[in-house]
């Protein structure tokens, strides 16, 4: 990491906080070498060099390149970034496809690696057959075809969908070995375009009694879930799009309903009825899942928006730092109460926390990538980041959270997560020291299947 | 289009310009019912009815769906929405392959639908031997592998990319008969993230004499465009990613220069080197192309930003309005000079303007969606939109356009856009009256290609 532009004494004048976090600014300084960061034990880094070593033209400018395509793909040297299933052996069907936010940047996530939760498999709906029914509770029933719900006002959002299971291994008595994005990727990030819901309501007409809102899908486990009249009528819409193309198979097309910031399980896929009731339905994904039952007794039902959560993507569980030096932290963060409005980091185990720096535009209920430059001494370390949003909640720590919430739970997992970094700088998940030290010999999380 | 909810009087009230503009609130007014706009004689279409028909189960509830895939792709029930392939017959690999703007919605171009611009295929290049060279007037030349690009500070930034000969068919003498996308979709819209350009510029370190930068790719074209070096210090970067996942081979894997704003040639994909000159290279795509003979006699050349433009993509070319009564005109506005600040929609062809809804957020040099219901009489009439950018400039009418460049251009083509509507309701690409009474028979437009 010798440099002849940087030196310590700059180093040290712009450190932020403990163990080596520095201002932003320094990601605009001339000379700032940063170092390796690899998923694999990688063969020794090319680092900048001298002209001398300018490599021949590369046999690619001697033969012309493929023809043009009609729908592209991603380049064969990519194929390690892909979603990563994990399923119920029993219902080939019931599972995860995870996203890889630990091999990803920016913040939206491209339609193909959306992460999957299904019950029952894809449907395969042909959108000239498929019909909305709005019934129940209002003044008049209606059918709306694809093509009826085309005609109506459009508005898009950018908004992220996390399941409530998201992080789930969070909740084991052993920190998950995954990946970043194969322990926390049942999150993700689109532009979503659809039809406000409020309109159609108003077009069947609410009764007074009405209360609640059940969306079901048009797959063979017919999920279904309730929502309050209130947020129904607020900010959900009915989505056709989904970053400018047609909602793909797997995740709900050709209609999805979008609660902004609420649970995934309410982002109802293959939406096929609205029934307008005066109580919830009481289904599966509402009482055997979604409910916990916590220290005090009580449970935990409807506990519908996603609070604050941050996750660094690199440096992250099992990528390397090959040498001491600076290294950029980066990693997402996202609240369902609104906008984040700020990123604090830790470099030193939680003892000091700075500010990161969020990528404009920071927008209300989605990612917000956050970046901050490190000097690694080369000494083993945990780093760290809290999310804290609008409302002014703070990302817990896990302690805090396992002491709220029991060990009975499996949903709703946002703790701060801690990256061990060891002398050779491989980076493992840890619980923090408090929590490595309980007796939690009494717990045993169930795979979360239904 | 009769309801007992809305009636002539309100939609009287809400008129915002002649001929049926409406008031945007009218998007969110119950039993607000928009007609149908198709792409082809389509059968007649199911409007909302009531449950008595509600269809029984379909077949996809019964049996179990189809597995995960760890990398998606889109319903085939929407294999029409796809990139439209035009190419030198001469040479495979020169051409465009179109966006599909007329058949999207929303700001986000999926990548797989980004238009690509070709001169000799796409090349197929290993990011482990890819290479970049920076040098020319600099104090220290530098050659930086993939890997260690991926080190440096990245940011993203959601833009459009507009290649300067798109649109070129509307300085032809008869209007294009294709779809808006088709005709006018040489422009796409991404969230790319990346390396500032200023960091590594500072890394080399700029002579004083540097004045330019000549960018070169790496395909069988070798392709080479000058920027000065202003530009690349303000807000150029070095794209890595593209909507969160590596930039796609058509795109420029691995390493794409993004110039915000600035024609599409000079975003140059597949980037290999940087030279620092006190002088443009003056390439072909310099003087051959991209330089335009002017009715003065002077010549256009580096016309670098893109200026303001607005196109409705629905109802666009070849759609058919069903029935008279009330649409949604939508469309995408842009300019590389900032921020759009207005779109105006006409639908006496010209005589008076509204103000449509902008889908919020609107970002720097990014799509901004544009949205307003109109009530269709039945009587033939022309709808247009014009963009207004936050420098106060206005997209131009065709003849004003014309007068100022002349029609020996090929380029910049950003005129406001008619389409005609006749009493079938079926909309075509029709160009001012002054301009149809023109006598252009001097003129020859060619293909464009080189």
């Amino acid at each position: 990491m010798a440099s002849d532009r940087i030196n310590d004494q700059t180093l040290q004048e712009n450190q932020v906080a403990g163990n080596g976090l520095l201002d932003r600014r320094l990601f605009l300084m001339r000379g700032v070498q940063f170092g390796v960061i690899s998923s694999v034990a990688a063969s020794s880094s090319l680092a900048a060099t001298t002209s001398e070593n300018n490599p021949a033209d590369p046999v690619w400018m001697h033969v012309p390149g493929k023809p043009f395509s009609t729908y592209g793909m991603p380049s064969s040297f990519e194929d390690n970034v892909v979603r990563f299933p994990t399923q119920n052996e029993a219902v080939p069907g019931n599972g995860v496809s995870w996203t890889p936010l630990h091999l990803m940047e920016g913040s939206i996530t491209p339609n193909g690696l959306h992460y999957e939760r299904h019950h029952n498999g894809v449907p395969q709906i042909d959108p000239k057959q498929h019909r909305l029914l709005i019934h129940g509770l209002v003044k008049e029933d209606l059918i709306f075809s694809i093509e009826d719900l085309l005609r109506y006002p459009m508005q898009s959002k950018i908004c992220f969908i996390e399941c409530g299971g998201n992080s789930n291994a969070g909740w084991n008595k052993q920190p998950s070995k995954s990946e970043a994005g194969y322990f926390n990727g049942m999150v993700s990030c689109s532009e979503w375009t659809g039809v406000p819901l409020s309109v159609l309501l108003d077009e069947v007409g609410l009764r007074k009694k009405a209360k609640w809102i059940i969306a079901e899908g048009a797959d063979a486990f017919a999920m279904q879930m309730s929502i309050p009249i209130e947020k129904a009528m607020d900010d959900a819409f009915l989505a056709l799009y989904q970053n400018g193309e047609r909602i793909r198979p797997e995740n709900g097309y050709p209609l999805r309903l979008i609660v902004p910031g609420w649970e995934g399980v309410l982002n109802v896929k293959w939406l096929r009825r609205l029934q307008v009731t005066n109580r919830p339905v009481m289904a599966r994904n509402e009482t055997s899942r979604y409910t916990e039952l916590q220290p005090s007794g009580k449970s935990r039902m409807f506990t519908f928006p996603m609070e604050a959560k941050s996750l660094i993507t690199s440096p992250s569980a099992n990528m390397v730092l090959k040498t001491p030096g600076l290294y950029q932290i980066t990693g997402l963060a996202w609240t369902g109460r609104g906008k984040i409005s700020k990123v604090e980091i830790s470099a030193d185990d939680g003892k000091t926390w700075a500010d990161a720096e969020l990528q404009e535009p920071v927008l209300d209920r989605a990612f917000t990538r956050f970046r901050l430059p490190w000097n690694w001494n080369g000494k083993p370390t945990v780093i760290k980041s809290r999310a804290i949003d609008e409302t002014g909640y703070v990302q817990p720590e896990r302690n805090k959270l396992v002491k709220e919430r029991g060990r009975h739970g499996f949903f709703h997992y946002n703790a701060i997560i801690n990256w061990h970094i060891d002398s050779d700088g491989f980076v493992s998940h840890v619980y923090d020291k408090d929590e490595q030290q309980q007796k939690n010999s009494d717990i045993s999380i169930d795979s979360g299947w239904d």
